[in-house]
């Protein structure tokens, strides 16, 4: 029974490396649609969003049945509890690529990010697939040390971020209105992915050494 | 026992309903702050979100213990599940006004947003605080209607979104990029408290009714 119930709990993590697995891909195929101005990638990441959705259901659903019939206790309990919290996060992950994949096919055939700023995002959209990278590491193999290294990862995010905005808040911003407002509502979505990955990986260190990690409430 | 476990479970609800109060409050004095630019009251919700937290900690461990100690089933665990997910989104949407206060408090002495453009955020503000403060009757009385009703609500949002967009990336702009930037951020704000309200309400009908309102993944 308890053997059953452990075998249960770890089905729900490796689903939950599952869905990261599909978030690193929707990351990746939004940032290409973005940076090439490709329509048809990014309407792939727009219609493959809903198979995240439901498979967070699923999870949702096996972890209800687990606490409803197993009445789990203590570090078991914090287990599911988490699971459901991550796979929400993982989920609102798969929604900011879809934003992002938004703002590549608004601007089609057009490339959104104009080429001299281009080096920022690129690497802002580098960061975060890493960083979702390494959160599927985390999932899969409740690495404490990889999650708690997101941080630098995390760090380098916010100090793009500043960059991304003196480009284009400073007086010499050639590209108009339009392009500085898709680039800073990009920039907003790739620091969230990151914010996410990182309180995921928090919520796995908690769960894995019953310690919130001092930045777990990102 | 029984009779106690009600009362424990009722008792996350009223703080829940505790907590939504101080989020409209946030709302308000982040929308005050930002039309006014007024430093002083900016400030005082950007320190003021740590309650916010703390708050949400409480219900969260008060949740737990109620699941360890009192192993509920069916629907008294579906309520406390529902319980620890709005009270995320009841601090995000904290988190949101603190975003909005920070905004106003960077262009202090002047105001972040400019006149003529001030009915369409005003409203933006109003519609988000109107929003929060349906929620908090919603879990006060667990009122279906009214969290039913917050779906119009939701779409004149969305209107107001795009309004927002067509203001600032009219050709007779005038205000120059960094205005532009922080309106589009703002209204992606207010949409995202909005987003929130409807999801917490979803939640409650969900509890109450046992079914999923049709938007209940916003």
């Amino acid at each position: 029974m308890r053997e059953a119930f452990h075998e249960q709990l770890d089905a729900i993590f490796l689903d939950l490396a599952a869905i990261c697995a599909q978030v690193e891909s929707q990351v990746r195929l939004a940032t290409q649609a973005l940076m090439t101005g490709d329509a048809a990638v990014a309407e792939q990441v727009i219609s493959t969003d809903i198979e995240i959705d439901q498979a967070r259901e699923r999870v949702e659903d096996n972890a209800f049945e687990l606490l409803s019939l197993q009445q789990p206790v203590a570090r078991d309990l914090r287990t599911i509890v988490a699971g459901l919290r991550i796979v929400s996060e993982l989920e609102r992950m798969g929604d900011l690529s879809v934003h992002v994949a938004k703002i590549a096919r608004l601007r089609v055939p057009d490339v959104a990010v104009p080429a001299e700023v281009q080096p920022t995002m690129q690497r802002m959209a580098e960061v975060a697939e890493a960083m979702v990278v390494r959160v599927h590491k985390v999932l899969n193999e409740r690495d404490v040390d990889a999650a708690l290294s997101l941080r630098e990862a995390d760090e380098e995010m916010d100090q793009l971020r500043r960059r991304n905005f003196s480009e284009l808040l400073g007086d010499d911003w050639p590209h108009g209105v339009e392009a500085a407002v898709d680039l800073a509502l990009l920039g907003r979505y790739y620091e969230r992915i990151a914010d996410h990955a990182v309180s995921v990986a928090n919520r796995v260190v908690f769960v894995v050494t019953g310690e919130n990690p001092a930045a777990a409430d990102v």
